[in-house]
């Protein structure tokens, strides 16, 4: 069965649908034919964008709401096959200064959606979006799933506590999970309000409005930057394969550019924008996780996935789409 | 400066400190001089008992509330040079019946001390009591503080994600802090209710009750057995010292004994009781952990600590505690 035949009538809940991976998968699988449901809370603080799924608003459901409230939730996963819970606070700079909501969105949440399945018994898979940063400084060994995991900020702890409780409840209650630690992603739809989230988002808008982009010391850590629709393929060929199940699995492209690379594509392809080096500020080398190489054999062998974008070409079509829809971003 | 010298006239405040290990630790540290103050919610699920502090009530300052509600804490971490954070939900089996619970009691609440201690530049230390079980399985190794963790229950998952965020907090705000994990306490002052938290007080209770204890399996599964006095005097060395700043460190005798072992010497010890072998249920055996060796040479070569009780000292004098006082444990 190909995987478009197996997203067709199959039921998909998307927890923060309206953001940058919740909608570019709900593009995805409308086009497969799947019934989608996204629920978001637009909270401005993050990325959920009614404009991200304006061209499908008519062939998904959307519940605006928050998926704090279990009256709301349960229902959606009582009428799924899989949840994508991607509803998140993503800023691991915010979590330091909101630390109780960082705990409530980024860890609570996760429970929640585990215990209703539990206690309903529903037979839904959950498919969900962890991050690099749970294994803190890579120590510039190549980044596997066994690593010892260090996480240096709130944000990566609480991802790392929605990992633990996926696999106890995989483990205790064959609740069918896929836990993927994404690299930095980047592409389209994302939001551009502040720097905060993604910085090529970032600096694809400070190039296209001429500014200057800073370099903290030489650019040249290494980072595996991943375009939305490499993302979005493995999600979608991972869910559709039982052998992923329990599985924690890294998503990157598999190849890491240098910092100063990644922002040099930039100006040059925005044909704007200049760019300045300048010393680290003492409070981000703590966090500064070194070179980053991940290891991406797992998810190879167990779904044939490739990457299909360099990063010249992600940043090219990230903003070939900015150009038309700047003003939806920032 | 001898450690009782260290403690005199300093200001203690002990979380959860009519419970079992926060009992015994403000017994000592009366005896030292010590300014302690205790706050325990006496929830009736879990240790904490007046009667734990009978013969010091007068010796100590008594808040009785819970370290949920942030306006009494403040006052009482302000007012204190070390906390011992013990207040916790202490049972792995009812932290998966009440999941919600164990994430306010045994994560939530460690972040609202370190949050108060931060946002009001207090410069009190914070002492922790974590467990063997973040590790999981031993997989039949030594286990040293460097080991992976693969916590299998809720319980152990709150105390990961309270481990994090100590260490964070101890890396980005100097906050001192230690963190302890400890392998399998027993001793005096721990409540014999029911069997979910520590074995051997509840195996002395069924045999001074001339019942029958059953052990599943062989019962020759290794388990790292520690008096609970010797337990606080780890905690007192290492409290004392700035280099455990920072630090996990296990704290077990570094002696494994077989469970059937531990078992016999308790109806030899109380002198009546009868053990029965049955096989494994089924939804133990998950959970067991296998062998449980534990490497305690960190704690050693920090503090120069060594355990002075065996387990059979440990079990007589547990049992000659009780002999006079089960009423008010069970």
């Amino acid at each position: 069965m190909s995987v478009s035949e197996y997203y067709h009538e199959k039921r998909i809940l998307i927890t923060g649908g309206l953001g940058f991976l919740g909608s570019n998968l709900a593009h995805k699988l409308v086009s497969f034919g799947a019934k989608v449901t996204i629920i978001d809370n637009l909270d401005p603080l993050y990325g959920g964008n009614l404009y991200n799924i304006e061209q499908i608003r008519t062939r998904v459901k959307l519940a605006l709401g928050d998926i704090q409230d279990e009256s709301l939730l349960v229902p959606l996963l009582s009428d799924c096959d899989i949840v994508f819970h991607f509803a998140a606070q993503v800023s691991y700079i915010d979590s330091q200064n909101i630390p109780f909501r960082d705990l409530d969105l980024n860890a609570r949440t996760t429970m929640s959606v585990l215990e209703i399945i539990r206690k309903h018994k529903l037979p839904v898979k959950v498919v969900f979006s962890s991050s690099r940063m749970v294994i803190g400084k890579s120590n510039d060994r190549i980044v596997d799933e066994t690593v010892p995991t260090n996480p240096l900020s709130l944000y990566a702890i609480h991802k790392l506590t929605s990992e633990k409780y996926l696999q106890m409840y995989h483990a205790d209650f064959g609740i069918p999970v896929i836990i993927f630690r994404i690299t930095n992603p980047y592409g389209i739809r994302q939001q551009m309000k502040h720097n905060k989230y993604s910085l090529v988002g970032w600096f694809i808008r400070m190039a296209m409005e001429n500014e200057t982009i800073t370099i903290f010391g030489d650019g040249r850590q290494l980072r595996d930057y991943i375009y939305v629709e490499d993302i979005i393929e493995a999600f979608l060929l991972s869910a559709a394969n039982p052998d992923s199940n329990g599985q924690i699995i890294n998503l990157g492209s598999g190849y890491s550019s240098e910092f100063g690379e990644m922002v040099n594509t930039i100006v040059e392809i925005v044909g704007s924008g200049q760019v300045k080096y300048v010393d680290w500020p003492a409070n981000y080398e703590r966090i500064e996780t070194g070179n980053f190489q991940v290891d991406i054999s797992k998810l190879k062998s167990l779904t044939g996935w490739s990457p299909s974008f360099t990063l010249e070409q992600g940043i090219r079509l990230t903003y070939e789409y900015y150009k038309s829809n700047l003003s939806y971003y920032i």
